[in-house]
């Protein structure tokens, strides 16, 4: 699909620093506020935030149908159900009014003043309301490595996983916004060499590097999503931390599943950037062999190249880069994420959020957790600080990024971060 | 606790026929709708609804400090937040309205008109908008059964169940209201002696039967609810029907759990039964062998006497009860499986929907899912019209019911009841 929005010639009146996530190509949408101002849409433009209410208000977005006080709202839920085509239409506005050669909001240098908000001012708040949560598991070097560790080597991958995008369903009202601080969590731990478990904080604490999907449709029970309709009902993605609690997740998984090892906090990144924004960053996934199921057949290309990165900040010192991975990896893509898990008749709801799993690349530096970083703790990690990790300490602070880049043009997602407090 | 509105000498003037769910000591919570009205609050008495809209507007419930406009929402969310103290004093005023030597309503004949609705006039809507959904495994029988049949009759509880209510996260948006019908799902089948799965609708559906609990509070995260306060966070409960593909579940649920097998559809009754309606009902649950870790330790009797029923119907016939069972079997109680939910941090939503597991009994009898009835199809039942099922026909209504009896009082939950329909 050819976006004019998207055209790398485009430039924007508003200052882009070099190296920004947020150029005119890319206009994420999320929700801010500041000293003044509560829970106002936005879009993010260079290193500023382009204030839709305002907007809206001052009819700049006139001409595309927009209920009134559609971006005064607590979450984009309601914007988003209008439909990614809306979105589309509103992205292509705003891309409209921020080029070099437009001077519609431009010339007005109130406007500007007021509709310009510095991103140093705003503070970020959940973009949507997340009404349902999976999490899939759709890393085959992820899942090998994990397999190798826990079950056998030469059977890493359990039957099924070439057959589907295993996933499973996670705990909504726990996913936070970045710069949300998380206890570490107390549970129940069995070592193999007691006969009980013992309750007290994890020993394990690990991150997982992750990107999640969010969904502008309502679905009906009964209704599949097939994998040609399925993009058209992802609004966009955002980077999340599936944090781990491997020792509780160890004792407690069996025969359900994970469950207080994850449910504890999951932290995203604020801004959504559209697919829309990410059309021209598509690649080929890996080769999917066995055959799939005709009902997860594609065509085309459905893996998005999005460079991704972790780091470890200790105290306030210089962050340590200790993976760097790519969304290309993914075995299974999106689309037959979505059309796998509404295949029985599953309905999906606005604002929904899907997890990649986590995503690890080939090499060992392209690891997403330090489970298989550190190879559950048997090879720790060096530190910027001159410290050692084999898994998260307290006070410690994880910061994922991620990006693509063509043709001189970088789209960006901004931080997910969170910093590890002590536990309660 | 003492509460007035339990008292088994109170009477209503309102006739409540012999064995009726909805006597003056239940006062259940709900959503309805009828040809005029849409989603108002009611609470059931005996064969009317009482319309708590009508109630509020007109003064009745004045001086309980309730908002304006509570009661006319799509969802009783609202209503609930004001916690559990308030719904006490709502439930105390409604059951004052209602006796037989309260005048106040009784005499306003045209009031009674309006307020009291006949209940085959009306459509139940769900009670709640459910945040989040949790679904334990909490039935010592259920899960030795389950254990018995698929791994090691000798080692059918594995080592973590006697430490902890193991549960997981369950889909929120395919949960439905009693009689909406839902289509067999299609899934991934792998059987035994193939060496690819197939896709095809389930030849295994199965319900489970289990009780479910409505939370009416919000945590923040990091803050964990302790045993001793977790009651005064549960509003009350409904029955659930956890439908479930046996087959689709075998092939998919390794390593994270079941996913396909169960968001197809859960289906719940109308009306929230309030645990202080179920206060005179308190039992003490089985004995909990190894003793169980601080955090999860209570005292008092946690269980409720339940009395739980399955029954089958097909065509329009006279339904066959398949199993009678009781909530009373229940080894780790409600109290314990939110203690244990939020131990490490995980907050709770107002609405929140936290489903037992299926409530097995110690006889086969009282079994509380197909697989277990039929030992995974080895053993059909024989219905009332002749026909024999190890699981689910198309066509098939499901019917689950549950009540409480002691001194002559009933109280009951109505029906959770569901019709399965052909694949699409």
């Amino acid at each position: 699909m050819k976006i004019e929005a998207n055209l790398p010639q485009l430039k924007s009146w508003v200052t882009i620093p070099d190296k920004s996530d947020f150029p005119i190509q890319n206009l994420p949408f999320g929700i801010f506020k500041t000293k003044y101002l509560s829970s106002v849409a936005g879009v993010a433009i260079g290193e500023h935030v382009l204030d839709l209410v305002y907007l809206h208000e001052n009819g700049y977005l006139d001409g595309l149908g927009l209920p009134a006080g559609i971006f005064n709202q607590k979450y984009l839920n309601d914007f988003l159900a209008l439909g990614r085509k809306k979105g589309r239409e509103v992205r292509a506005r705003v891309s409209e009014l921020l080029r070099h050669d437009n001077d519609e909001l431009k010339s007005n240098r109130a406007a500007c003043e007021i509709a310009l908000v510095p991103q140093n001012e705003v503070q970020m708040q959940m973009p949507v309301r997340i009404p349902n949560y999976t999490d899939f598991y759709s890393s085959e070097e992820h899942a090998t490595n994990v397999g190798s560790m826990f079950r056998d080597p030469k059977n890493a991958l359990l039957p099924n996983w070439k057959h589907l995008p295993v996933g499973y369903h996670g705990r909504a009202s726990s996913i936070v916004i970045s710069g949300t601080p998380i206890h570490r969590p107390k549970g129940q731990i069995k070592l193999p060499e007691t006969a009980f478990p013992v309750f007290c904080p994890t020993q394990k604490l690990d991150f997982e590097l992750e990107v999640a999907f969010i969904t502008c449709a309502e679905t009906k029970l009964g209704s599949p999503i097939s994998v040609p309709e399925a993009e058209e009902n992802i609004f966009g993605l955002v980077l999340f931390n599936d944090w781990s609690a491997r020792d509780i997740q160890t004792w407690e998984y069996v025969p359900l599943g994970p469950f207080l090892a994850k449910n504890f906090g999951s932290t995203i990144s604020p801004w959504i950037v559209t697919l829309d924004a990410l059309e021209p960053f598509r690649v080929k996934g890996p080769e999917q062999f066995p055959h799939v199921l005709p009902y997860l057949s594609f065509d085309g290309e459905k893996n998005f190249d999005i460079a991704l990165e972790v780091l470890i900040q200790t105290n306030n010192e210089q962050p340590t880069t200790i993976s760097r991975s790519n969304f290309k990896y993914m075995y299974w893509n999106m689309a037959q994420q979505l059309a796998h898990h509404t295949v029985n008749g599953c309905n999906i709801q606005v604002g929904d959020m899907y997890g990649s799993g986590t995503i690890s690349g080939p090499s060992p530096g392209s690891y997403g957790s330090l489970l298989e970083l550190t190879w559950n703790g048997q090879r720790p990690l060096h530190l910027a600080d001159g410290s050692e990790r084999k898994f998260i300490l307290d006070n410690d602070t994880v910061i994922m990024k991620g990006h693509c880049e063509k043709e001189g043009v970088r789209i960006g997602f901004g931080e997910c971060k969170g910093r590890i407090l002590a536990a309660n």
